[in-house]
């Protein structure tokens, strides 16, 4: 038995997630209540295009880190509500600039908002999630929520103009490919967990802890993110798989398998790496080099490295119900992958 | 004589500039200096992209009127610096999310930044700068002003989905153009000048006087814009004349005219309106008609009615210096149509 299956036994991806809904459930109400009050507008094209996003069975991860980052503690306000809701439209945000950046034309399996509404909706109603973001954390008066929060965004919009900047870039380093995801997933998940633990009313020290954690966690997340992107270990699992291959976008697989494939293997890899017309087969035959390779469980074994990570910066909280679900979900940001 | 020649030779645009430039010239030197040091990225494409459209000759009139506001009171800070600059990159942003969303070829007389580094980069630039200019308004750790920069953020954005709903939409009433202007454009002049009021340390009816003069000012700017894309009341002056037709903006010119001009003129203009590829041609017909309704000399009426108001909140500091400058520039704004 492999060491990952071993841990697929032990941490089931499913009950994890049930656990982290049913332990954030009551808080998780009012977050969505904030999010559909927030998305209303006088002009109708905005709460359609945004609640399109919103209602697309996004799994709302971050926000429910923040709030369970926060019942770790004793929240004397309804501040940790408010920055859910705020991580959650900046998340939206993203995700609404991103299809754009991408040219994609899907989105958690519905046709993208600029299918639908075209690039001019999708970029500006974007940016209104992200002023309402701004007024959700304001209310709360926190300058230093606001502090962590506000970097974050600029820093995500770095690192995703950094991962442009890189596209087809076959002088692209493994180390490059980490300050990329670092910036562009893992500082949302960082701050999500961070501001959860000031509004909880955490010390210093477990601020501390709680940000690490996310940052750990969201690094893992992406390497899986882009695992599956390939179709994942088993090659049942997945988004529309060959969607990165097609962007051109240097992750840690294609970086992978690129120094250690033969070079027609390499070759091959370099010829559709950036072509929006792969066809399925090119996309097979570069799963298949992935799989020779060992690429996409040698990308596996550092998302766990850093799940591990993660896990040791909440050794504090084992004991806690909250700390213990918050373990488990870096196992199950592994685990997904298989 | 008109109204209007009278007051052009009572204010001379070029000579009230200069006055502007001349009082805010220490404080500015300060803002561009946050302006590009905040624009530093290690990503090399972030200051390439910002530094494009910062360098490219804009007037910087948002920044210069927080900074004129502070300056009527005795700023005990350089609170009135880091709100100057954030409105600049603000204002940046929007311009950046503007030439995508508009599809523009042109900016400031360049080529627009989308068609120099594409569209991916002028949305994650944008986004860059937005995250920016939060994190140099957090560092005054006034939460007040905050508020107001972040409701302006997303009251443009609004403005800007309202824009674009109402594309080539011939139902559009007058008062849904106001509603339009006063969001994407009114809304920013307006917190420009309410944060530089506070952070100057005015009482609450200063900062509210102030606040309604930029908010007027905004109105009459933009009314001004919209009549300056038809190549003003001479002809001489203006952008790329016609852009507006060619995007199907339902601008008060336009409005004016489908009102007041006979069936076949209309009809032309209906014609016309929203198409891409409409001929110079097409654009002279289009002006002439707006000149035989009186369409742009009645659009400056009401931007002259703005700027009075604008004035009227003024009254109290026409004996200082900065006061009777920005009293001189809500003239400008309007003569600068002539």
């Amino acid at each position: 038995m492999s060491g990952a299956q071993a841990m697929a036994d032990q941490v089931k991806p499913k009950d994890v997630v049930d656990e982290l809904i049913a332990f954030t459930r009551d808080d998780m109400e009012s977050v969505n209540e904030m999010l559909l009050a927030r998305v209303g507008s006088r002009v109708e094209m905005v709460p359609e295009v945004a609640s399109y996003l919103i209602d697309a069975g996004g799994k709302r991860l971050r926000p429910m880190l923040t709030v369970a980052a926060a019942r770790l503690f004793t929240p004397q306000n309804t501040h940790h509500i408010n920055y859910a809701a705020a991580v959650e439209f900046m998340h939206t945000a993203t995700l609404l600039h991103d299809d754009v950046v991408d040219e994609s034309s899907k989105r958690r399996g519905k046709l993208a908002a600029r299918m639908v509404w075209g690039n001019a909706a999708s970029v500006l109603v974007g940016d209104f999630l992200l002023g309402q973001a701004f007024m959700m954390m304001v209310e709360t008066r926190d300058v230093d929520a606001l502090g962590v929060l506000s970097q974050a965004a600029a820093i995500i919009a770095e690192g995703e103009v950094f991962q442009l900047s890189k596209a087809n870039d076959l002088t692209t380093q493994v180390d490059e490919y980490f300050a990329v995801i670092k910036a562009k997933t893992a500082a949302l998940f960082e701050a999500a967990t961070e501001v959860g633990a000031m509004a909880g009313g955490a010390t210093e020290a477990q601020r501390k802890a709680l940000k690490q954690y996310g940052a750990e966690l969201g690094i893992a997340f992406q390497i899986v993110d882009d695992v599956l992107d390939y179709g994942g270990v088993s090659g049942t699992i997945g988004k529309n798989v060959g969607d990165d291959l097609r962007e051109g976008k240097m992750t840690l697989p294609i970086l992978h398998a690129l120094q250690n494939a033969n070079q027609a293997d390499c070759d091959f890899i370099k010829a559709h790496l950036g072509d929006a017309e792969a066809s399925a087969e090119a996309v097979s035959r570069v799963v298949e080099i992935l799989h020779n390779t060992n690429a996409l469980e040698d990308a596996l074994k550092r998302a766990r490295e850093h799940a591990d990570v993660a896990k040791t910066h909440l050794k504090e909280f084992a004991d806690h119900p909250g700390g213990r679900i918050l373990i488990d979900v870096a196992d199950y940001c592994v685990e997904r992958a298989y």
